[in-house]
């Protein structure tokens, strides 16, 4: 059975994910991608009419398709475990993630919780506390730490292989709000382009994010202090639309981050280039199977997702479905992640003590530094790009 | 509820796919990926152990866990409709395919079978005669055909936006078998270069035939002659490992298919060239998510798998999942083989009429051209490249 | 004849490309590149001896191998025109420009000069005004402007095919400096790390500058303030070797200049990529005959260094001096700065009336704008990334 | 002094290069970019007047553009060693080469002459006896073969690197003859596709050559048969557009050549693929300075053009010009047949012996094997793809 010894399914309630949600079948169709979940119940939508009406996207009952995530955590902690759901996936918009997640965590179901993780950094510190003091599972979809070939970076750093690293170049290149959408029907623009939903930042929560997350998780550099420009370049619009920071890490290296959202025609191209001491590598999403690793001297060296290549180290195979050649992309990245939390919960359950810090899959703590990048990112912005600390004690390394 | 007027999943059952095989999880994975289908019963293995032993990797229980294909078939067909299978999906060596399809046609079970479709043209000849007297569904697992940009290319084609076609070239370059590794414990490398089980040709009925068919499938040009030279690379190989043939379509039109299954560090480069009177474009399944068209004194336009941009077509866009920048891949891709044969199945379930011939899923009538292009490709060769005749009046066009 | 008017070619005076060394080579294929110029008399170094034993690379006779620059300017002053150089190329370490340019222009020659211009700020304004009151042309080697696509884009630009340009990213990535060569026999790192010769910058004087000023050529925005970032990664070395810098354009435009020469198996990697309102492009110098062209909703264009292209506009064609598919590349190039600058020679030999600030060829101007931006850079990184004034009054727009 | 003992510049006379023609500046920027050569005189038309008048593109003297080919030989032929030309550089149309050539090597200049070599293989073989009884050096202008890589490529594989060779796939792609613009005034089309210039063959002649030539110049395989299919489908188009060739490797290998002209928006594709038992290659003209090397279990290899590198092994690094990441391209390559022909004036003229078969330059006898292929490709494609004999004697190896 899958799952080893709990000996099934997982059973998943989704909270948002209604009817037009992008996100949402992303969430199920990863979650379910390894036949180790299934989406059982949900809270669709804050609308109970709407809830009930996707209930059938979802192939869930009526009767589990519930009119708010309060009465949701209520009636299915009542059933039976093994029958009532054991995670919650969180996949509404950010000023939402705190409550829910929070009242989740109360109810004592794991946690699987869209980016950025909450509205203020405020929120992220106490829903770190309390997932700390429980025994919940957290993950948070910082989904392109997922992909096979940046599993096998972090590790290939982690062994010493492209020696210290000195700097990280990260960018986050899209083009969808370079006009003024938000003022259409276009419900995705709409509240990520409204601080009240959004967060302090737009672009910079939205995607930066992702992109200084993908750093940390890669080399494990410490942060101490960051500077930031923010630019809003599309007239009357609230929040930032592009954006570039600097991260001083503590050992003396340097990080850039840029993001946009304004770039005609470019469509969700996160980038990656790392220095070291003894190699450097680069990666780039749109083309996620392929990663450049270079040292002078020596042929340019391209590392394919291949999990039967002798060169591909444990997690970077352990995250392959497919042979080489055989393309795997977005949703196989985010069922890793997906993957990743199960083992932890599947752990849990028996009995064995887990990693909270330091998992294979991104975590409240990832989530209390990404509030904090965002948090610092705008204040440094505001002042003209002035150094502020950056350290994040729960930080990763 | 997915599957419209049905209002339930479709219940597949597996036969093949057991403990160590690697193209059973891909059809459960693709097959299940958009919840409109579920895995309820196999025949994991013609051992009936091992077809136990493998239930619980796709969580079916272990009474509907079969012993034998028949045993699963008879012991189906006794259940009622909404709990018995749906389809079948045939995912074992190609020496099987045709008894397994035809007691699956025999018993009114739709069928997902592998390519390439059966032993020789003979069976395959036989087993569409018995399709088209009957009401199921066949699907044959043309997997490349289900990348969007293939069905945009498709009908872009179709609608004449590149005139008329004169020129295919299409290329599937591979190296996993540039050593005799079927000598050693490699099960996927042992029957495909055995003839009593692989049929009369291993490189070109593993690979070549998908290359040809792609090229079918994309232009609709029929076929009129083949010419084409096989060589074993390999010492001791029993089939060949490497090939090309030439086609002359009945436009006047001229294909070529080259495939290699010795090109060291090749991984699976399935490429297609097509030129027409007024444009040419280009894929390459290793980068799916992009198509180069071209047209003289125009910049180069790449055209990108964007289900939101205007020049998708309704093909090309229906075959979507994921906005512009977030890549999908082969799983995806073979998901789409599904899905437009389980449209297929509900739409038959309500009494409409469907296509049986240019389907946008491949079917069985694809799967004789193929068999015809193996057994013409063979006898070609053995003739030094004799020009044979290579008339399909089961042709799609 | 070549060069119009002037019916006949130009006579080149070399300073400095002396035995070993690479730019000399280069400076005079790329001169000669089309027949319009030959070089006639050199400098090659400072010591006469090597300066006589270089006369041969260059087929140049002994007796115009000269000692000094000095005696060049002086004996070939006395020669009649037409038979004496006509112009000068300073192919010398950074802080020897000026004292040779001034000396040559002081002569009544014509320049074209390595960059950076000067070894400091002053030197570049001082240069900059005795040119101004001259009657003579001054080039500087900011190469990658001479790149056919690179004219084009800026043409692009200006007609407003872009629309505003908000954002500017460029990067110039090199890894050869990655470990301390300087130390060891190799000339070409010795001076570049010796702020005794280099100047005050390293990485940023060496290939930042060609980053920023490739911006700037191309997109005519002006600065307003500049923050830099300077690090030196390897232990001991005198100069940065990687930087970051942000520069506020007068349109409120954001720009990114990030340069490396300690990425592990990166060669020359100058990239530039541009957002305009209506339209964004990049392109990259390893790979240069090929221009990404991107707008919401359409297919990425990729324009071709096509002279018979429509798309292509004047100055861009102009550019090329071979079809389509058969790559240019560095040497013509250069040669087109060479080209441009030579068009300005012969204008003014018959009379014309020249541009003097928005040349084709980069020009002093632009070489005191990188003095600024040099001198800027490194005042800011020692104020840890202070905003600093980087207004150029001479700046091209 | 450039060329060694002989102490000073090689002088050449060029046949063709009139007004409007292109191959003729391509040639003088060819032979001259390295300071080694001089235009000194020209027939550079058939028509006095315009050769006259072309002269001053070459910085020609006007005395020394000469109304014919005879004129100029007889000429030059009664001036002084040093003064008078060296070598002949025939880029005229193909149905001239012969005579030229011929009359060149009785008058005992050394020859540089365009690709095909003859208009047919009658004269090939005249032609290769002449100058084989000569003391004369005949390069053929097989360009693509002066590209570094390609030189690289060949010694790896002369020395074993990719183990014995079984495949070649070669393919030269372009459109520009995509509808018949020869009735319009193109006067490269026109005579490329009139039979009474060009030859049996149009696209096989022009581009098929070329790519047959680069398998055989960097394998060394020894050609034992061809099979072919040619097509014109250009209605009314005289000659052939496109077309594909098999041929038997006296080793047992197989090579595949397909050209086409027809291609919509193609522009210069040569590619080549070559499958050896220990190692693949690929290479593309349009990027020329990466070539992939592949082996099973290893990443994939990117080779770029690094003098510096340790790999380079000595004949690639011998034809580079420039450092890593400065692409070199179309000139350089073309520059460097050039530059191995004078290698073998020069040593010719130090009384030295010099191969004659297995020259670095193409030489006259892959013009004889190159007029082979394009008779004997013609001649199985009238016999529809009927195998012909195709070993060439005096094949290099």
């Amino acid at each position: 059975m899958t799952n080893g010894p709990l000996n099934r399914k997982l059973k998943m309630g989704m909270v948002g994910g209604g009817q037009g949600s992008f996100i949402g079948k992303v969430h199920s169709i990863a979650a379910c991608l390894d036949n180790r979940a299934e989406v059982v119940a949900g809270a669709f939508s804050s609308n109970p009419q709407r809830s009930k009406a996707s209930a059938a996207d979802y192939n869930v009952a009526e009767s589990r398709a519930y009119g708010s995530y309060q009465e949701m955590f209520d009636k299915e902690r009542q059933l039976p475990e093994g029958e009532r759901i054991d995670f919650v996936t969180v996949a509404t918009p950010n000023h939402t993630h705190f409550e829910i997640s929070k009242a989740a965590v109360e109810a004592g179901f794991h946690v699987m919780c869209d980016k950025p993780m909450t509205f203020d950094l405020g929120q992220a510190e106490e829903l770190a506390v309390l997932v700390d003091n429980s025994s919940v599972v957290f993950g948070l979809t910082h989904n392109y730490t997922g992909y096979p070939l940046i599993r096998q970076a972090r590790e290939m750093i982690q062994s010493g292989e492209l020696g210290e690293i000195q700097a990280v170049r990260a960018n986050y290149i899209q083009g969808w709000l370079r006009s003024k959408i938000e003022d259409s029907d276009q419900k995705q623009a709409a509240w990520r382009t409204d601080p009240s939903k959004s967060g302090a930042a737009g672009c910079f929560g939205d995607i930066a994010t992702h992109a200084y997350n993908l750093g940390r998780y890669m080399t494990g550099l410490l942060s101490e202090e960051i500077s930031c420009h923010l630019r809003t370049f599309v007239p009357g619009r609230k929040l930032d639309d592009y954006g570039t920071a600097l991260i001083k890490y503590d050992n003396g290296g340097l990080g850039t981050v840029t993001a946009s959202q304004i770039s005609h025609g470019r469509e969700n191209d996160v980038t990656i280039e790392i220095d070291g001491t003894k190699g450097s590598l680069s990666w780039a999403q749109e083309n996620p199977n392929a990663m450049q690793v270079r040292a002078n001297g020596q042929p340019h060296k391209i590392y394919t997702r291949d999990p039967n290549a002798p060169y591909m180290l444990a997690s970077g195979q352990a995250a392959c479905r497919l042979p080489a050649g055989h393309p795997e992309a977005f949703f196989e990245a985010f069922a890793n992640i997906y993957a990743a939390a199960f083992d932890a919960i599947v752990a849990k359950h028996s009995g064995e003590k887990v990693e909270r810090i330091n998992t294979v899959y991104p975590n409240v703590h990832d989530g209390v530094e990404g509030m904090l990048f965002i948090q610092q990112s705008v204040a440094s912005s505001q002042q003209n790009g002035a150094w502020l600390p950056f350290k994040c004690d729960r930080a990763r390394r």
